[in-house]
């Protein structure tokens, strides 16, 4: 289906052009300008237009974009015109917390089971999903056919819950856990470390002369 | 202090090589080469050579990086050779999972104050924090120097949140709401949100397929 390979930072702002033409189109806008798209996602409209480009000529000049078919095209490259089931590993406050964006998954994705070593979350009911035992992964991905798992159990523990995936079949990791694994080549990991983004914003900070004359 | 602007990916991988060579160093490991950083981290040997050579020429043909030299540089660009104190809002269950990370923010960097507008949640212990009320921000801000702020309330809250926070003074903004927010120029936003890693991995799943037909 895909035509040529689209750049990791294509893919990544995907998502976000998709969210923001879903508010649109909530709002029954049909057509959309780069311009208008540029100021919303803070990017650069020529920008806009490059990664754009890469699906076909969608825009028309002096009329913008026409929001359902990018929307339609969006998710068929995202693969997001078919179901696409998660199952997420570690069921402490973490897993809690992104089991709850089940609601914003509307993009035919879903977290469809949640695992814990623990006996003690075992049973517990998250959301609508019980927690299962790390045991039933490997059936309960084949069952369900998951392919995308999201790990969120301690640092220590990450490459076992990883290796885990991968034997029950998993084709893609979001690893949370502050630590860096390694996976098979043919397995895409992407690591959400939220350490790593709060660390690389100090780098847009001043040098702090100004905020520590503020308080005299 | 800083020579030259560097690229916003250079900086968001900079606390990648952070981790690790804090860990090479934790087992007393003195030089490490660009071919082992990057089998380690997943990065071209000549990447890490360029992203490294952004300040200066550390290495030494045959022999590597110095792990300590290097660690001591990238936290002075970073400006995590000072304490930065960080804010977090919202105090659920993302909230606390992320003030549980305050154990891995050792490079100066630390959540000092956790806010949130229910009352249920105000008095409340959070690891070693107490929840403050929202009203407090401004004050509490000003007195521990507090330049970084993390939003982690539900979406329709979150610009809100962001608005007080520029407010009190914040320089930046690590908002993990799913949803767009509009900041001025001079404060540094960096989007966390998960929905937009989960879906980009779609891209890289076959096209389900060889999955479909393994069921059979």
């Amino acid at each position: 289906m895909k035509s040529e390979k689209i750049s990791d930072a294509v893919v990544r702002r995907l998502p976000v052009y998709l969210r923001f033409l879903n508010e649109l189109s909530f709002r029954e806008v049909s057509t959309v300008s780069s311009q208008e798209l540029g100021q919303k996602l803070d990017l650069n409209p020529a920008q806009i237009r490059k990664d754009l480009a890469y699906f076909g000529d969608f825009g028309r000049k002096g009329i913008g974009y026409d929001v359902a078919y990018l929307i339609e095209k969006i998710r068929q490259i995202l693969n997001l015109d078919q179901q696409i089931n998660v199952a997420l590993v570690g069921a402490g406050n973490l897993g809690q917390a992104l089991s709850n964006y089940n609601t914003y998954l509307k993009d035919n994705m879903k977290i469809v089971a949640v695992f814990d070593a623990s006996e003690k979350k075992v049973g517990q009911k998250i959301n609508s999903l019980t927690v299962q035992p790390i045991e039933d992964l490997g059936a309960t991905v084949k069952r369900f056919n998951i392919r995308i798992g999201i790990i969120t159990v301690p640092d220590f523990e990450a490459q076992r819950v990883a290796d885990q995936l991968i034997d029950a079949g998993i084709e893609a990791i979001l690893n949370f856990a502050p630590t860096i694994l390694k996976v098979p080549a043919e397995v895409r990991l992407h690591a959400a470390d939220f350490t790593t983004d709060l660390l690389s914003l100090a780098y847009y900070l001043g040098d702090g002369k100004e905020a520590l004359t503020n308080e005299s």
